[in-house]
């Protein structure tokens, strides 16, 4: 009984713990444990689906959006346009493979055309009033794109018409050095310039020219600058490789200012106050035409007087001379004037911007934004299908794992198709003007894919620093495209690269110091950490300063099939980078954005300031100490950031502690925008990434106040390098105390 | 034995199932189990505590406080400032009832002095150049106060140093209006005007005169603007009554715009650029010197000419004649000059702000900012050491409950302690300067309680629309001053009251439209919510300006506890409505902003301005529905932010949802922002509430530009109309998108 007894004990001592086990370990609890949300909040990216997510991108898929984003030219606010307008909304609601929500948004911007019914001209024309040459009208046909009746003309947007007629002279690339050196020489007044593209902006070479009494400018791409010299369409150019054809135009916008030119800083509705169009600045006051190297041959080597210095010399085979101003004696055309006839004319159109959103799960009110334009000139296979075949290579992917229930990101995305980018940003500046504080004070980053592709050799990125690091990350993990063993990483970085103090030899990250795509507003404007990514040449191999059919009626699938990207692998080694970036910015949970690289840029920039300016600051008594100090407060609060963030357990932080750091790093960029500190300069408001005319590796508006001053000499202008670096040095403190402890 | 199974069995399952409930319910979890902050973050504001807060506010502390503040003058930078500085440093660095860290901050501010050495003159000088009467140097002694050898002689701050002489006129308020009506009868070339203060700027009254070619200003304060026509000191003014003395001076900073006037949007740090002095615009172009009305008596009862208008006749018992220009023929003054000698001096010199702050627990990068600026006139008993008392006693209740450990408040509060006010705001104009970024991102609203006590009549507050609610639910827990069964609310509503469309009849709330004291960076630089706070007059017992020893020598303690606040009362009750406000800011896990408030307000604005100007407008085809949908899209997204609020279960939400909704309430008004929507004021960029010259209840830019527009009848000037429009249409629609859902 005894054994008994003690047996029954010990098996119900047993069974007790048994069930003591259960009740503790088995059964979850409802009241008292944590709330649901606990573990959402914490969570991090996941690299399991990174992985799925770079398997499940398609080069075939990319290759087909191509294919039908091509089929016809689709400049801005044209029917083929809207065909690109009515793709992307069917794609992105599409309920498989589509997006949470889309929408078109409306603009009404002020556009310029040529006048189909009265095409531009550009003639010879002799004393005795005779047409001695006619530049051709449409670029010559190689596959059927060419003849397509919606080519628009080459021509150069927001030219005035006019028909101004004059000796011709070489004016070499328009530059203001240029004009002038010419004017030495020639008495330029009732003249007509050629110029080449390249060296300075594209109005500017009818800006510069005005003063000195220019009638009207040409412009056109030298071979030297675009096909490594090759001229030849019998067996050198297109289609017999990725080189120019002699007839070949670039269009383009020849406007110095982005966004809207009627609504500056307001968006551009229906109702919008518009300024009258003759108060716009930066525009060419003189007509200007660009013409292909086909013509420009033809009138530069018939050119009369001096022989224009040796780096104003291209690629044709005769010496390029300033012209007498006009034609040598002894040409055809010797006495000939050339005449412009330049018909275009300005409109007020509908562009929309197509919007795409995936919500956020945890923190909605946190935006990545990811955008391209849509528009082309022609039919813009590069420029900007590539990149927008890879944006809906994303948005399938992506939305299709969103719709399978696979994925919702951490924080929303937002994808932007813009509109009328290639007349000067103008969808990408008209929301980011409608939805300014909106977006100022909830994006985290805005990622630029434009021309994804421009050559199959190596990825090239440009960006704020502190997104260096994400991108290096994405890349490490994409094969670089045709070879397998090697990431797009380590192929980069044989391209590009530099010597970082802390980091050693990595890939060097570009800087958005200008506005060449849609990010200029999102950098310039609204202060948001944003980088710009595609695949670019291989330097050694050519010196083309652009892909050769940039903007001309050649940049076709064609084109792009058989000589930029075959197999479109370089596409899809875009998407598969630029598609990790933007799921670690959404999804990681302390934003994957570096100050102490942002910190190392600074320091760079002040070295080279120190090195250029001190000397002579010291003797006009501008002290550069607050600007040192501000450096110095950056660094120091940047690693302090770096530190806590080290130092947290994250998954078991409270979630607003994560928010508040990831704030401090979203913000970060803000506090560098000042809307005073670039009175002449539309737009641009971030102190550190302005353009700059000065050409320094330093601050841009440092060195550009700088410049002035030394060349004038006059205490007013030393004021004003003071008065920039006060601001520039207030900004950057600023900065620095977005990074210390909050309180 | 079949049984012995069962029971074991039986047993077996009933010791299990003990054991199953033992480990569910008996042992608490640690693994899984709510992690130590999910309390925390869903706490609200902990009612208990306020009243803890309310019972310990002490009138006597509060009187104590003023006693040490006002001991001797203190003026900005002055030794007796520093004074206050190391008061308010001991105070809120004090180990038991201070903050959690207080320091200072010094600026290097640009500031106007008269000279101790050569006093200011003004005297009436016969042709003979004789001095036939000279102006008071100092105001009279009545207490020991006056004699203070510290105490500034009355001067007008920023007034240029010289000698104008010339016949005097009376020129009424010195509006632009009343130079042209005196200008009309008289030659003012080569006078010297007399003013009487009201009704215009200080600066305003010689920026107006210059250019009818008055020499030179006077300006006093009629008995009939402050004394309800009173004004003999034998029984009548103070120390009789409230009343000014005939010889009380308001001295006052006479400049236009707010902030250190050398470092316009700069922080004036050491070595921060100065424009030069010449360049400072709203300043006065010829001497000006204020006076006391015994003064200003003997002056004007002696003038010729014509008698001024009703509307311009004072309290004196004569006719107020414009002069002829000068003196009546009867006078003794015939044919004398008014000269005035001024040697006033402009000076940079430090000025601190003392901060201190309490770490916010749950979100320390969330700001309440409260502040007053602790620099007088001569000992400034109200203006400003009623509010500073009033500060005092808030940081040591709350600080002593942080001490001890009773509290922390979840969001951080900033006090701030500003300097050189009286010269133009300038220490809280230079703190939003140098910390921009960072407070704008992280503020949730800033208090103000400058004055704390104008008057023992009644609550009044000022303030953007959302903080209506939270004053309201403040003064509602809040005993009236003497009056035990009648809270502050009830009083209030007796003396400032509204029928608000949405809430029936309560105590009405000014708007800051002006930049009458150290909200004005905050509001309308920053666009932070805030709200100014203080006990004031009943209106039906005075029609004075302002509590008339304001900016005078008798503005000291005895003056405040005898005839302003006996018992401090009203003190008390300013200290624990705007402590209250503050706490709930600080603490209510949804902020106690409402934005539905705000579209009250926009409506009404909008409902007045189509009354005023949708005939007109349509008429110069400019449409106000732009207008009109921003207003309705504002309303509509309000409604629907407070529904989500409401329908929220807040204590279950995860507490970035409800930071989310907070952030869109704090960053509301944010997006009323435009650094560019009033070119012509120095640092106003909140287009709602900006200050506006045409005296419309309406949007200010809007009925400025109208009425220019009206006036010249200009085509450009309705441009700028439409262009006004454009911008605040598209600042309200920017709010809206603020409120709806984030994405």
């Amino acid at each position: 009984m005894l054994k008994e007894v003690v047996i029954s004990i010990v098996c119900g001592a047993v069974v007790l713990t048994v069930g003591i086990l259960i009740g503790h370990y088995g059964i979850t609890k409802s009241s008292s444990s944590a709330p649901s949300w606990v573990d959402d909040v914490v969570q991090d990216v996941d690299e399991g689906l990174i992985e799925m997510f770079l398997s499940e991108v398609d080069n075939i898929q990319i290759q087909e959006n191509l294919k039908e984003l091509t089929k016809v030219p689709h400049m801005a606010t044209t029917a083929g346009d809207e065909q690109t307008v009515q793709l992307m909304l069917k794609r992105w609601q599409d309920p498989k493979t589509g997006l949470d929500q889309a929408w078109r948004e409306e603009y009404k911007v002020y556009l310029s055309f040529p006048d189909p019914k009265n095409p531009n001209k550009v003639t010879v024309v002799s004393a005795t009033d005779t047409v001695l040459h006619t530049a051709r009208e449409r670029e010559k046909n190689y596959t059927s794109d060419q003849v397509d009746p919606d080519v628009v003309q080459p021509y150069a947007a927001y030219s005035p018409a006019g028909h101004p007629k004059g000796r011709l002279v070489y004016a070499n690339q328009g530059k203001p050095s240029d004009y002038q050196r010419l004017n030495q020489t020639v008495d330029l007044r009732g003249t007509i310039a050629i110029t080449r593209y390249g060296g300075t902006g594209r109005a500017d070479k009818a800006i510069n020219a005005a003063p000195y009494g220019v009638l009207g400018v040409l412009v056109y791409t030298d071979p030297l600058d675009i096909n490594d010299g090759l001229m030849s369409d019998a067996n050198e150019t297109y289609p017999h490789s990725w080189y120019l054809p002699p007839s070949g135009v670039e269009r383009g916008s020849f406007n110095t200012h982005y966004g809207d030119l009627l609504t500056p800083y307001l968006a551009a509705k229906e109702e919008t106050y518009r300024i009258p169009a003759e108060d716009i600045t930066g525009l060419p006051p003189i007509p200007i035409q660009p013409i292909g190297f086909e013509d420009a041959y033809i009138l530069i080597c018939e050119l009369g007087g001096e022989a224009a210095p040796d780096d104003w010399q291209g690629a044709f085979n005769c010496t390029y001379n300033f012209g007498g101003p006009g034609f040598k004696d002894t040409s055809v055309f010797n006495n000939s004037d050339v005449k412009l006839d330049i018909f275009n004319f300005e409109e007020e159109k509908n562009s929309s911007n197509v919007m795409g959103v995936i919500r956020g799960s945890v923190e909605p009110d946190r935006y990545v934004i990811y955008g391209n334009h849509r528009d082309s000139w022609v039919h813009g296979a590069i420029d900007p299908s590539s990149g927008t075949s890879v944006m809906l290579e994303l948005t399938r992917v992506l939305g299709t794992m969103v719709k399978e229930g696979k994925w919702r990101p951490r924080r929303s995305i937002i994808f932007g198709s813009w509109g009328a980018e290639e007349f000067g940003l103008i969808g990408s500046a008209e929301y980011t003007e409608q939805y300014f504080t909106k977006l100022s004070e909830r994006t985290v980053a805005y990622i630029n894919v434009d021309i994804a592709v421009f050559a199959n050799a190596t990825l090239r990125a440009s960006g704020m620093p502190s997104v260096q690091n994400v991108i290096f990350e994405a890349a490490k993990q994409v094969n670089a495209p045709g070879l397998d063993s090697t990431s797009v990483y380590d192929n980069w970085i044989k391209y590009f690269n530099r010597t970082s103090p802390s980091h050693g030899l990595i890939p060097s990250v570009g800087y958005l110091t200008g506005a060449g795509s849609d990010y200029a507003a999102f950098v310039h404007y609204l202060g948001i950490t944003s980088m710009d990514i595609s695949y670019t040449y291989d330097r050694s191999k050519t010196n083309a300063r652009i892909y050769p059919a940039y903007h001309t009626a050649y940049d076709t699938f064609d084109y792009s099939s058989k000589f930029i990207d075959p197999g479109f692998v370089s596409h899809q080694a875009i998407a598969r980078t630029a598609g990790n970036v933007l799921i670690r910015l959404a999804d990681s949970l302390v934003l994957p954005l570096n100050c102490s690289d942002y910190a190392e840029s600074l320091e760079e920039y002040l070295n080279t300031a120190v090195t250029l300016y001190q000397q002579q600051l010291q003797a006009q008594a501008i002290s550069m100490e607050p600007l040192k100090r501000a450096v110095a407060s950056f660094r120091t609060a940047a690693t302090h950031l770096d530190q806590t963030i080290l130092a947290s357990d994250l998954a078991n932080e409270t979630p607003l502690k994560i928010r508040r750091l990831n704030d401090q790093l979203m913000l970060l960029d803000r506090a560098f925008l000042n809307p005073l500190a670039f009175p002449d300069k539309y737009a641009f408001r971030h102190v550190i990434w302005a353009s700059s005319s000065a050409g320094k590796p330093t601050f841009p508006g440092l060195a550009d106040a700088y410049a002035k001053a030394e060349s004038s000499g006059l205490s007013s202008d030393w004021d004003k390098v003071h008065y920039h670096l006060s601001v520039l040095s207030q900004a950057i403190e600023g900065a620095a105390e977005m990074l210390v402890d909050v309180i």
